[in-house]
């Protein structure tokens, strides 16, 4: 039985990492991945099969799966654009491999060069590529609909398309749909009830994680109410790494820091200790000294007398 | 009819200059006051009387609420520590006089040097006063219950012992209960609960403002809980101004900003315009160029095509 009542999904090396410049070498990213592993982190989404030409930051994600492969438990997620991410991320051995499918067309445009048809046929020929793999190690295929809750580009998204949308990624063969607030746009009341929407169309054991950003503030209550609602994983990431390109000065992905503390005042098991997630995060802010991390709870330190679960 | 579906009580001009060291001019508090009052804000919490050798950043409470006196619809707010304070207050003509009870008994002794049973007291000497005010510019009397969710020095705080000071605040003679995150130790669990237990024992029209303070990062998932729950009030400054001296480091109130945009979005009316709210921020950057201004909506800016009330 899992040790955690809400998993964390730490997408720092993932959406962290592809976000700034300076590039983290191999070694620190072991060392920071298995800070992260020893302080019970359940999930870890460590990297992209991305070309090396694209994101330079990323082009050792190989390496990190492997090292990682033999952890018990651990979740292990990559994101892959294509079909060709699919068949490189399947020369290792992810748990879970996501895709991102843009709800606003504009933005999927301009990101992968697709449209929502392409994206779509795209994605059926991966499912069928991960469907070929012996059940042993098959990994879950998410397909994670970005700016679900709004575009930079676009504006605001019809909650009708995404609803669609989603239907359409389990009809090509996702196991899973995912719910991306890409850009921060989201507010609680949105959250819950544009869930609710997905769940009435896809069933609710087909959509079980949320991605945030805090780019407006709202990204701890956006989770909040995700998980009032009933999602039970939540992606964050450490420092609250990341950033969004389309909105300057503005923080990237919730903090785990805060989230975890979050729940676990809440009374609701995460898996992680804390005094071991401040130490991955010592790691993570020396190996990338040039790099602002957020977070209240690391600056403030845990209440007076506060017991957390581990 | 109020022109707003949730109530923001602006606390910037009490909480966050007390918390600093720099002390703002009337003059440039008169422009910041004003241009709050023309971005729609309700209620603004001015200052509090309290002798200026303690707070000299607040020494010009008494004009500043004269200067607001005829603002039509505009609640003053301001925050006396006892008898004395309300004596002053009462020489003007604020809308409301707050006074803090503290929880946390230690806290008490060491920030009033009063423990509960002589702050009662006290308070109720004041509420005799204010009711022997006329009818028609008496103003309400609410009892502030600080560290309600927990303090620096005591640690947990037995929700019993809030709930019953609750019921002693109306026995006591106050209009209303406010429950106050002074130390940012909340979590929106907690908040809910609280807010219940109390309803049970003073009544649902007793309690309706919160006082949050973002400290772990928790504000705004705690004032979505507070609102979920039926809360229609909430305390909150402009650029989080504030701090926690207890918490160094770590931001103090939850920012107003932020938080109009969560409402806004959510579509509760807060009857605040975003153009002029910001523009306010501008005056208050400007008045206090070395102060941090916290806040993720102002630097992110406002999603595309969104629409608020006002």
């Amino acid at each position: 039985m899992a040790n955690f009542d809400i998993e964390i999904s730490e997408v720092g090396p993932r959406d962290g990492l592809q976000s700034i410049t300076a590039i983290m070498s191999t070694k620190d990213k072991l060392a920071w991945l298995d800070a992260l592993v020893a302080a019970g982190v359940p999930e870890i989404e460590v990297g992209s099969f991305v070309p090396k030409s694209i994101l330079p930051q990323l082009a050792d994600t190989h390496e990190l799966v492997e090292h990682l492969c033999d952890v018990p438990s651990l979740s292990i997620a990559v994101l892959v654009p294509n079909l060709r991410g699919a068949q490189n991320a399947l020369k290792t051995r992810p748990t879970k491999i996501s895709i991102p499918l843009s709800a606003s067309e504009t933005h999927s445009l301009l990101n992968v060069k697709r449209d929502h048809a392409q994206m779509l046929k795209e994605i059926a020929l991966i499912a069928k590529l991960i469907r070929s793999e012996p059940v042993c190690h098959r990994p879950k295929f998410e397909g994670g609909l970005a700016t679900a809750f709004g575009c930079a580009l676009e504006g605001n998204i019809s909650e009708d398309k995404v609803v669609s949308l989603a239907a359409a990624l389990m009809e090509a063969g996702c196991d899973e749909v995912g719910l991306s607030d890409t850009t921060g746009y989201a507010n609680p009341t949105q959250v819950q009830r544009l869930i609710k929407k997905v769940w009435d169309a896809i069933g609710k054991e087909n959509l079980t994680g949320i991605h945030l950003h805090n780019t407006r503030g709202q990204g701890l209550a956006n989770a909040f109410a995700a998980i009032e609602t009933g999602i039970t994983t939540i992606d964050s990431s450490m420092g609250g790494l990341g950033g969004c390109p389309a909105a300057p000065g503005a923080s990237g992905n919730i903090v785990t820091e805060d989230l975890v503390f979050m729940l676990e005042a809440m009374g609701l098991r995460t898996g992680i200790n804390f005094d071991k997630l401040f130490e991955a995060r010592e790691i993570l802010a020396k190996a990338l000294p040039n790099e602002y991390l957020y977070g209240f709870t690391p600056k403030a330190g845990l209440p007076k007398g506060f017991k957390a679960f581990f």
